[in-house]
């Protein structure tokens, strides 16, 4: 086990005093900021997830706030998904893409008033992008990072705790992805019905960072009868659930339909975004590197990096990601594979660090829908 | 100690399985890639670097590669530096703005051909804001990563081993910031006289990510002999010797006159780079926030994240980092304060995480030619 160092580089989450009291064992570095990944019981936290549930300290996905007379042109533009009509209180998932079509973040976008939009980030600098575009094309809005910090509730009894702390009207009349600012004991917030979960639950945006820690503590103490406890976005649930994690299942020259994404991109109507002309290119060519589900045969291993995939010697992509899936029974993960070898059914090997092999198969989608 | 995660979101360096066999037992990720900070043993690894040769794992510096006919125009107009003139072969520290003026990152950029241009980068997307850049001005260069990941050689002991390495003329001929693509063993790469420390010494920019570890062995094995040993960029000794750690000294809302780098700007001549205008009107500002060097007096404590710096009771900014200096035999550090309480002799407080206290006190710079 590698420790991690901490140092005045990266942030400290408005949350992270409270994650550590509560033992946070294991973090990542995400968007420049520190971001617990494990509390130091797996299977726990994903009964919790999965049961009752779990909060979520994932400040991390840092806010790129556009404002200003042209914030809806702006954020249409770097947004894969045409944004046009989208109410005030609304969301909608938004992969983007570079001017060559290639996928480099896939945010949330909430439309917080008439002329200001969120962007909910994965990890990537996406506030630089932003900045350049729309100065460059000399824009009349102004790009930021706001104090606004996510803390997620994650679970089958997310909502019930939710009703509780902020009135069942309140909750109960928040269609998924709606949104509004609020506070709870006047720690000020928007929350959001939404999460990197098929759990169902809230997000929390913490809108200022000096009140994390009474924020969390409120949310643990009402809790408590439900079983909640402190978890992390979770690679088990996420995978069987077939949600994408923007640069972990997938090598950086992969564009959004490769990445399974299609259907959150506007690319059957006129919507003009950047890389959309190069987009349409890369989806005429021949071999196209898709993400698929796969299972795999044998004894569970932990992929901590990608896996060369072949066939009879043949690199045909890598496997990205595996977990073992106590709800499946099933030994099952993310590969990004070169067509025609992504087509279900097919049989391939993976090569592990260690160079021993396994077999692995490419599945229907998604696993949640197969039997094993 | 909390552990760090792996998975395939943060890729790993070419010279990954040689660190962990060398020992590394504390990593961060710097551009989404795990790099070692350290072995172990703090004392050794500064006696190493002080007294003999350190080998270093950068490979997550990684570089920008600008290629084509307007290259030089795209590079140049993201530096804040003039890179008008520069030969092949050369290059030079050439910090970044955006278009507010504010510092967004520090690197080298190497001439490595006619038309091609690398950016060796600090912690931040710039692969990003260039192609943004590039794309949106409609210049005719290429913007990519290349096959390029730094491994340093450092230490008052690493021109021998390098001469060892490549020949005595080949390094003797090389001046500092001068640089060539050769080969070890068949091994490519570029080998640059730069490093970030005072010590002195080469990086080795590997140009097949495949051979990391054979690359990270034959300079192990050639410098058995000066006492080398694994090493990471040392927090002390860069203190000592007056290296920013973009990201991690100041602030993101500084610009580089705060950070130090007016030397390392074009300012005095007519250069036009992003954020020109608008760094100029920030120079204007009545209240600027500089980094500085400070002494502090007690005991030492590890600064793990800023601590706020107060004269009486009222914010003047904040202390970034701060290690004992076994070399000054002193408590030293780096902090950002509002002008004019960042001049030489101010004596101010910083409050640790626990409540405690601490005095401090603005020394000259740099640290090296002032007695304690």
């Amino acid at each position: 086990m590698a420790a991690i160092g901490f140092g005045s580089r990266v942030r400290v989450s408005p949350f992270h005093e409270s994650t550590i009291a509560a033992g946070a064992s294991s973090f990542t570095i995400y968007n420049h900021m520190y971001m617990p990944i494990g509390f130091g019981d797996p299977a726990a936290e994903y009964e919790r997830l999965t049961q009752a549930v779990a909060l979520w300290d994932v400040a991390a996905e840092r806010q790129v706030e556009i404002v200003g007379p042209d914030a809806l042109k702006l954020a249409n533009l770097v947004s894969a998904r045409d944004l046009t009509g989208m109410a005030i209180g609304r969301a909608r998932y938004a992969p983007m893409c570079d001017h060559q079509g290639r996928l480099i973040n896939d945010p949330v976008a909430l439309r917080v008033d008439e002329n200001r939009y969120w962007l909910s980030l994965a990890d990537s600098d996406i506030l630089l992008w932003v900045k350049a575009v729309g100065a460059e094309r000399g824009f009349d809005a102004q790009v930021s990072e706001p104090d606004a910090s996510p803390l997620a509730i994650q679970g089958p009894k997310a909502l019930d705790l939710a009703r509780d702390l902020f009135g069942a009207d309140r909750v109960d009349s928040l269609g998924f992805f709606h949104h509004h600012a609020t506070d709870l004991n006047g720690i000020p917030l928007v929350i959001c019905r939404s999460g990197w979960s098929k759990q169902g639950g809230v997000e929390l945006f913490l809108t200022d960072g000096a009140q994390g820690n009474q924020l969390w503590d409120l949310v643990m103490q009402a809790g408590e009868q439900y079983g909640i406890g402190p978890g992390t976005p979770n690679q088990q649930e996420r995978i069987e659930s077939g949600l994408l994690s923007f640069g972990s299942d997938h090598r950086p020259n992969t564009d959004p339909v490769e990445a399974g994404l299609a259907g959150f991109t506007s690319l059957d109507g006129d919507h003009d975004f950047i890389g959309r002309a190069a987009l349409e290119q890369r989806m005429e060519r021949p071999v196209r590197n898709n993400i698929v589900n796969v299972r795999l045969h044998g004894d569970a291993v932990p992929c901590e990096y990608p896996w060369p995939a072949t066939i009879a010697g043949e690199s045909i992509g890598e496997l990205r990601n595996a977990v073992w899936s106590t709800k499946l029974n099933d030994w099952i993960g993310l590969a990004q594979l070169a067509s025609p070898n992504d087509a279900p059914g097919t049989e391939f090997q993976v090569t592990l660090p260690d160079g021993s092999t396994r077999k692995a198969t490419v599945h229907h989608q998604p696993f949640g829908a197969v039997q094993s």
